[in-house]
């Protein structure tokens, strides 16, 4: 299991919470997701074979927020 | 058609909108709500013979937020 931390704006409150961690949970191959929404932050456990950062980046933009490098 | 708008403290995005709005629009009589996030205000149309300000005042606190007297 891979684990990755994103830096992710505009996250302000459960609902963006849920949101994200959902939109994430979507994917084949993530375990796990938990938005730190105070922190502005995501970490992800995911199976590197099944999916890679760039998909999980892409799930959290589609959600409605933005990854920060 | 009776109109009535509350303060409400606690919106901070687009979901939070949604489920203010949605949690009005569930009950009979409440033909239109419009959350303003920003502004911090719900604007709510209803058939008073069907529905009062209390139910309002309730439905919004059900959805997780405050409304300020």
């Amino acid at each position: 299991m891979t684990e990755n931390a994103f830096r992710v704006e505009g996250m302000s409150c459960g609902h963006c919470k849920a949101a994200v961690e959902g939109g994430l949970k979507e994917l084949p191959g993530v375990e796990r997701a938990n938005a730190d929404v105070a922190g502005g932050t995501v970490e992800v456990s995911f199976d590197g074979s099944m999916v890679d950062t760039g998909d999980l980046e892409e799930a959290i933009e589609e959600a409605g927020y933005t990854v920060v490098a």
